[in-house]
């Protein structure tokens, strides 16, 4: 059923996930829609909706549990289970994954890093050692990889997206400043930094 | 009149903004909205619409002159301005973005970071220096800062917020996974990592 959720859908799931997790930090049992809604921002309505893509979570008029909500939107997003991941571009944004120990507590587990500059390889962040890029489709054809993460610069991100494509990978997390272009049954997830920056110069300038 | 221009268009700003710098780096003098729409995969009538919130910027049946257009679009995003910065959390996230010269290019340019681990305090990154977060204060109170950037951790976060929109800031862009309560006269950019990664773990698990 979840195949058919769309888009804008599946975008708030990790929203209500992180609200849960904060909810039962602060060992809060039961929640209604309505003070969802107090704390997300969404309406009511729409987080009922949301929640009936997949089924609905709850008892009309008795809220949802809590723990039991977090769990079962954890379990449709994946988490849980481990994942395997390879950084492709060891510089500021790459090393900072790789450093960052955050996604591996949620199964995300970075098990290389590749460059292009020699000098970095062989060199280890946070114990994961970095490879050189030439090294990729050797080490892909013998690592179980579910995600590449792309963290080249902007002019080598499409020749490293096809390279990774023409392995196998079918799940990008891209991180440099361009749309790649990839096969049908590729997913990309960008995360374009100085787009989001730019939304603040755009306000500074316009709202000031 | 800008600022009618709804958010989704505003969003699109960067992504005309990069194609326009890759046309022009092809040394492509003019495109038409038609071209423009195969290369970002938004229809040619959306990106007339767009164009037209901002009073339209071509001829009709002439396409568009790929420099003028991108240094209109520049100067909307307020880009080709300097912007202060200051980073606070000096961990993974913000010495990557402390380092990355990118931004520096663009004209935004990282001032000072902070951190509440006494051991950072006096280190450079990239020749910035780390201050203790107990003189953010005063800091923001002799130095004339336009951004602030949280890469605190989750828990922190919130109460840094508080003490930066306190202080006077206005704009702020957050990495932190967490919603941040702000007045309602301060702008937040939020970049969540982690909700990136889980659309990429929720296809994993719905569309394989």
């Amino acid at each position: 059923m979840s195949k058919k959720v769309s888009e804008a859908v599946i975008r708030r799931l990790p929203k209500y996930y992180r609200c849960l997790c904060e909810l039962e930090a602060e060992k809060i049992d039961r929640v209604s829609s309505h003070k969802l809604s107090q704390r997300m921002g969404f309406t009511a309505s729409q987080i009922r909706q949301d929640f009936n893509c997949f089924g609905g979570f709850g008892q009309q008029g008795y809220g949802y549990n809590v723990t039991e909500l977090k769990k079962q939107i954890r379990s449709l997003l994946g988490l849980g289970t481990s994942y395997s991941l390879i950084v492709i571009g060891a510089g500021n944004i790459g090393q900072a994954l790789a450093n960052y120990s955050g996604f591996e507590r949620e199964g995300f587990k970075v098990n290389a890093l590749f460059d292009n500059n020699p000098h970095l390889a062989n060199h280890t962040v946070s114990g994961i050692k970095i490879l050189h890029t030439d090294q990729l489709e050797e080490y892909l054809q013998n690592n179980l990889t579910d995600i590449a993460v792309i963290s080249v610069p902007q002019q080598a991100a499409q020749e490293i997206t096809d390279r990774v494509c023409q392995a196998g990978i079918k799940f990008i997390w891209n991180f440099s400043p361009r749309e790649l272009k990839v096969p049908n049954d590729v997913a990309i997830e960008n995360v374009n930094l100085s787009d989001s920056l730019y939304m603040l110069s755009y306000k500074i300038k316009n709202e000031t």
